[in-house]
């Protein structure tokens, strides 16, 4: 087998091939390795390459596996995690400035778990300042670059992550997301994001942003692969006092079932406003297409959704300025941070206490628009986001007749899931005419990722978006 | 049986009387409406007395327990509720001129409860203006007297329910609790009363103060009683979402188990610190004594308590001032407010959003305060009042030296386990020389409720303070 053709296998293919020993988890660290030195210092996807690490990692998962003690799945596949995830001894930058040569002491819960089911740790990846952010990454290490187009955002702010993937420079990867910053770098990517539940995966040790909304999550190439992870890193962890006690299944045992006579909900408020009239088409069709499969669309009323932006940010920036006071660094260090960041912590502080509790009752309205839908769907079907990959460095979009902030246009349909704590994933759905992927968001049910990622999964099984690659790769 | 000297029964004697048919649900009834009438114009305990729902509910469990069917231990009681307690076609205050002629369409979740199991509703409680307060109530409805001395207040919020129990005009009620309201009340007026761990009880319509405090709760003459009630009114209910689905045990069984071998704390800072010297023998002398039942009492620290004041009242500003908001009240018509109320909802305007996120992250290192003691103690033993009960229109008292603001220094030793959330209950434990009853506080384990009533059932057992009654009545 030509290892090169190995670097865009799923982790789903690989398993069994590791497991019969045809593959040599030594060896496919290794060509992530090349493939990271050779491609990194276009893309900017890592920060950290722990080229040694993960050597040892590998050798010691083959080692096991060779004397017969299969850990699952995930024994030596090489991942990624993004920055804002503790590493035991290795550099957590959070794409900070002040974390620049922060060791952390002991891992995330995220990474204990990854660790103990034999995963191999590439490096970490580049984001968004402290992940908050979705456009350009980043201001303090450099942009990361669209493997699509590398004059292009890979969004954010699990930019690194995402572009990782597409690139063929790791075969899964975790990241986080407080307002889409999965299922944006997933869109843009052309990968699989998933944002699970709040609650359904452990937060302990990763950076905060906002704690009402921040979730870690699983990124892949295919969704059976975000299923094998998922099934790794979520569940209760008592260091993690948000983390919720729900049964954890195995959700890749749970995609080999029947296949799903899914009822899709097709939102008629917001999510199919405004969207570039390509990235309509594709989404359209793609949407439509799942009544070939035997899934049945219907139209769903989300009335509240367009109040819950203006909660939602105020949600945001006041917890995000508390979790920064509270580390003393803003408004101590306030010049340490970019501008973009230190505007927003700056706005943190004019939100009044009644405005913010009130704005967390808007949350409960917004999530019972999603029950009432559930009584009738599986799922909410939207566009992840409303036009592919834009420029580094662009600011606005034109949409229709409208010139519109970027940053707000790719948060806008992503923001209410995180709003609700619903579960929603992003599947590539088809490409532009200038070959860049478009992604399609699904929302479901609390805690029913495994029904989330059935009808993921039927989609996939009946395309090929997801065997493209981008050709710089 | 002389039927006026059943009035100072409890409804753990009442109960089987009632069972066996020796005592008649309607004569009781009559025999409180009675005392009600006598007494009420005095203390003005109760706002509303609904003698006819009264009489007419006490007629359907005396037809119901002649035909056979026995609901359980409350069938057939007279109790009374706090009037912030919603209550299907009759008047509930909350003590504001807001409410004043506000008829629910619906029970509360805890009268639903006690309705089922067959109470008889006598009447509605003089409380401060929507629960906020503790001293003397109320600026709308005049001031409840305490019964043992009428010159003085029964302290608050739940006020009147404690005057109608220390009179014997009810066997039993429930109150809120979110600072002291149901353990100041029980304390200054001689009778028991549990504030039970935060979501244990649903609130579900109870007129909120601040919700992340807010908790009702039983208060009755002996630990029995309010075991009795807490099995009735505890659990998770759907329409609550911070009641907590943990199991509810029958209390009033767990009483009569072996006697515990209770480990009980001393805390060496803050409870015992300001005390009455004539409080402090007394409690001192009653924390004591539970040597002599077989209980350890060993020193406990909990140094976070002291920083607690200044963020617990932070969090209950915002809470209480955005309520307010979301209900058109304030400040649309501040002048409707009592000053009191008026000037605390004004401040709660001034309370950052960071600043109440970074309180609520204090609530969890005092809970970790409490945790670590429980690691070693059963319950935390303290008084529940620096002081026995102060005249009404009091604003100061006198401690040792210095002269005190009577509001703070009730509250003060209350607030720590609602700002932990722990379950904490008020026994009688002795009287002054004048003749006003001085209250021990137990504060316990999360959901451990049973427990810190068997500890005080213990205590309750081999003193006779609970039999004692005011001679007024």
């Amino acid at each position: 087998m030509k290892l090169d053709s190995l670097a865009f296998y799923s982790i789903a293919e690989l398993a069994p091939l590791i497991a019969r020993r045809k593959i040599s988890p030594v060896e496919l660290t290794r060509l992530m390795l090349e493939r990271i030195e050779r491609q990194n210092p276009r893309l900017n996807a890592y920060l950290t390459v722990t080229a040694e690490l993960a050597l040892a990692q590998a050798r010691r998962a083959e080692k096991e596996i060779l004397g017969g003690h299969l850990r699952g799945p995930l024994h030596g596949i090489p991942i990624s995690l993004k920055d804002n995830i503790s590493t035991r001894g290795v550099r957590t930058t959070a794409g900070s400035k002040f974390l620049s040569d922060f060791v952390p002491q002991v891992d995330a819960t995220v990474v204990r778990r990854l660790s103990r089911a034999g995963a191999v740790l590439l490096g970490k990846t580049n984001l968004h300042e402290f992940a908050y952010g979705v456009t350009t990454n980043n201001a303090h290490y450099g942009p990361t670059h669209n493997p699509w187009d590398h004059t292009r955002i890979p969004g954010g702010s699990s930019g690194g992550t995402a572009a990782a993937l597409a690139a063929g420079l790791c075969f899964g990867s975790v990241g986080s997301d407080t307002g889409g910053s999965i299922r944006i770098p997933a869109a843009l990517c052309g990968i699989v994001g998933l944002k699970p539940t709040f609650g359904r995966v452990s937060c302990h040790g990763v950076v905060p942003l906002a704690r009402s909304f921040d979730v870690v999550g699983p990124l892949a190439r295919i969704v059976a692969d975000v299923a094998l992870l998922l099934s790794v890193i979520a569940g209760a962890d008592p260091l993690d006092p948000t983390s919720a006690r729900t049964r954890v299944p195995d959700f890749a045992v749970s995609l080999r079932g029947r296949k799903p006579r899914a009822r899709l909900g097709w939102p008629f408020e917001f999510f199919w406003d405004r969207l570039d009239p390509e990235v309509r088409v594709i989404a359209e069709e793609a949407a439509r297409s799942f009544e070939k499969l035997g899934a049945t669309i219907e139209e769903v009323s989300l009335p509240h959704i367009k109040d819950s932006e203006e909660p939602s940010t105020q949600i945001a920036l006041a917890e995000a300025r508390q979790f920064h006071e509270s580390q003393g660094w803003y408004p101590a260090r306030a010049a340490d941070y970019s501008e973009e960041v230190r505007k927003r912590l700056e706005m943190g502080a004019d939100v009044r206490a009644t405005d913010y509790i009130a704005a967390l009752d808007k949350v409960k309205i917004v999530r019972a628009d999603f029950d009432a839908a559930f009584q009738r769907v599986d799922a909410i079907v939207a566009p992840t986001v409303p036009f592919a990959a834009p420029e580094i460095g662009q600011k606005t979009v034109r949409i229709g007749d409208s010139e519109e902030p970027v940053r707000g246009a790719l948060v806008g349909m992503n923001r209410p899931a995180n709003f609700a704590g619903l579960p929603a994933i992003s599947i590539p759905c088809g490409f532009t005419k200038s070959g860049l992927p478009v992604g399609l968001q699904l929302i479901g049910r609390a805690f029913d990722e495994a029904g989330l990622l059935r009808i993921a999964h039927l989609y996939e099984q009946s395309h090929s978006w997801h065997t493209r690659h981008p050709s710089t790769a």
